[in-house]
């Protein structure tokens, strides 16, 4: 039995996070579902990217890196993120993109490792951490990657891993890890533990420090709305700092960059997983979006983000579409996310999109709807809903403007 | 024998490039001697950014990758890159950050060098370039890293040398090395060469494919004026590209990011060296600097970069200052800068900064000052000298507030 529209307004006009809203630049007509692909604007990106494209660059020129206190700001932003996830002070920095930082934390947890050499990860996570992980096997003799599905996951971790890396929340289907229980499993097996935590930073309550977590990386421009390609972020937990050494050895990671040594020396601390200068104006926006994600209190967040997933799925599955629901209905068990299957489902997405519902195509079945807990309404939910059962019904999808495939899904 | 200003002022009216420098927004009273460490900001990335701000990211959503070709942007800043240094079409794209870059093409070339294994490189050139090297060296065994002076480098390649990679212009002394000989002699021992780009680009005139260079990474946020810690690209010939692969393997790298297969599969082109997805903010800032250069003639642009140099050697030299000179005297011999030498260079430097001439200094000992044809006037030139004259006759830098250092120099 699915709400009705006068009850989710209900709901709407008791949300705590309802002012949330307003702090973002949404565009009309829009339900926007797609905030785990590319996270919506603050409106405080357009002010504060005005001032620091006047003020730090133009005015303040080279003296910024000082002045704005730019040399800062992937730690600055980093503790920020940290304090979203449980780390402890000096455990997080913002640095390169997702996969170059997988990367690092892959290598330098297998030398950590040796002689250990086999990687376990999921088959079926986000392809960017697997091809990472045979890019290493690659490179480096004996490595092996032993992809399994998730429930044979707990049944390999053996005295011969390495490395557990997981997805926390997955891409596609938004089923989520028991992140300290696979944790606690690998450490009596001697593994590290790698999250990716793309899918779960600002969308579910993580804690690293109390799951135990060694190593983590995550996305800036999903659920922190840090603007697109923001720069990513890496956490390791600070007993296996001075252990860890980056196989990116840029001047960032160095212990005195500015002294212009000739022998590399990582620094002491997060900042040795720095490699080169880091893109301010993109580092700076998501800052924006991170401050926004600090004014709320998370796990309350993430309870509405679980609500709107329950409620979109009650109201379809009470419109009888005979969809395939793929993510878990437990809400413990899941991201803020919802992933539907059907045969049609680069269509149908094509065809809601053009009724102003922003979801996700992932292929080759996957529907996928994003709940993004600080800026949707139940109503959204509620109408998306309602936009999927009409198009189903109707067949709308079957328009051949809906079957064209664009290069980005 | 130095100009007198009324002369160097009938220069600037003369200057063809005179005009642009009304392109650029630069703070009032400043001379910019740093254009070589943080380019000026173009006027246009105000609006640009407006535009990407308010329009790609916040209207259009995750929908831009398509609607303003987001996904293309890499390739094609990166081919408007290729034409400023003479690449041909398809073998430039902009990615990460020099550093990530060296990376990925030191690791490449080595093993389509293989069983070479020596890296020859040059003592003094900038810090992160021998850094990224001596991670490869402690990340792939047998990899040795050979580093000698500029005067032994000719000596130095033999049959052993996998790769020879170069900084063009040194960051610190200016001297540029003769590319195209280097390059001849390096493939007639049947070594790659990898050139660093980073104060060349924009700066002097570059011609890849005339001096038959292999492999080159260069710096977006120098000459280029792409705005801080702008990404960087990397060039790779056409030739080379179906045998190269880079070790950093992630998605936007592969034949089809969006069919989110399992097994990592480079696709075929310059594109395969991208990693993650990009900092599109940074990525597009970086556009509007390529994009000015694009609109001059680089032969002339140079030749007046090299006019203000000399002008800048003249001066000081004609004051009797007694700094050694660091830099090459003869114009082909060094890029778009100016180096001098003395023990005090720091508090010079201050003081210098202080009276509205920025430019720089390099450990230990080394005034740096860069000249930016594109922004700068004779007259800035000639008031520069006059005011480090001026300091170093009055003994104004002894003053304690110039000694104090700051994190970023």
């Amino acid at each position: 039995m699915s709400p009705t529209l006068a009850e989710v307004r209900a709901w709407d006009a008791a949300d705590p996070f309802a002012a949330m809203r307003e702090r973002f630049d949404l565009p009309a007509g829009v339900i926007y579902l797609d905030g785990n692909s590319l996270g919506a604007a603050p409106r405080a990106v357009h002010q504060r990217l005005r001032d620091v494209l006047a003020t730090e660059w133009a005015e303040g020129l080279v003296r910024s890196w000082n002045r704005h206190d730019w040399i800062g700001a992937p730690a600055r932003v980093g503790a920020k993120i940290g304090r979203l996830i449980g780390a402890q002070p000096g455990e997080v920095i913002v640095a390169d993109s997702t996969s170059v930082d997988l990367f690092k934390l892959i290598v330098a947890g297998l030398q950590r490792q040796a002689p250990r050499q086999v990687i376990l990860t999921e088959a079926g996570d986000f392809p960017t951490d697997g091809y990472v992980a045979q890019g290493v096997q690659s490179l480096l003799p004996g490595v092996i990657v032993r992809a399994v599905p998730p429930d044979q996951l707990a049944a390999a971790i053996d005295e011969s891993v390495a490395l557990l890396m997981l997805t926390e929340v997955n891409y596609r289907t938004g089923a989520r890890h028991d992140m300290a229980a696979l944790t606690a499993q690998a450490h009596a097996a001697g593994a590290l533990t790698l999250w990716d935590l793309s899918h779960s930073a600002g969308a579910v309550p993580v804690d690293l420090t109390r799951a135990g977590a060694d190593l983590a990386v995550g996305c800036g421009y999903k659920y922190l709305n840090g603007g697109p390609g923001a720069p990513a972020w890496l956490y390791v937990a600070r007993r296996l700092q001075d252990a860890l050494v980056s196989p990116l050895t840029g001047w960032m990671g160095h212990a005195e960059p500015f002294a212009f040594d000739g022998d590399y020396r990582p620094t002491v601390g997060i900042e040795r997983f720095l490699c080169g200068t880091p893109p301010m104006l993109s580092l700076l926006a998501l800052e924006c979006g991170v401050d926004l994600m600090a004014e709320v209190d998370l796990p309350a967040l993430a309870g509405k983000g679980q609500r709107l997933c329950s409620l979109f799925i009650d109201c379809v599955e009470a419109g009888g579409a005979g969809l395939a629901l793929v993510t878990p209905r437990d809400p413990a068990a899941r991201g803020s996310q919802v992933s539907f299957a059907h045969p049609e489902a680069w269509a149908i997405m094509q065809a809601m999109i053009d009724r102003g519902v922003i979801g996700d195509f992932r292929a080759p079945d996957v529907l996928r709807c994003g709940f993004t807990p600080l800026y949707l309404r139940y109503e959204d939910a509620w109408r998306a809903a309602e936009t999927l059962l009409d198009i189903l019904e109707t067949g709308a999808w079957r328009e051949p403007r809906f079957q064209a495939r664009s290069r980005v899904t």
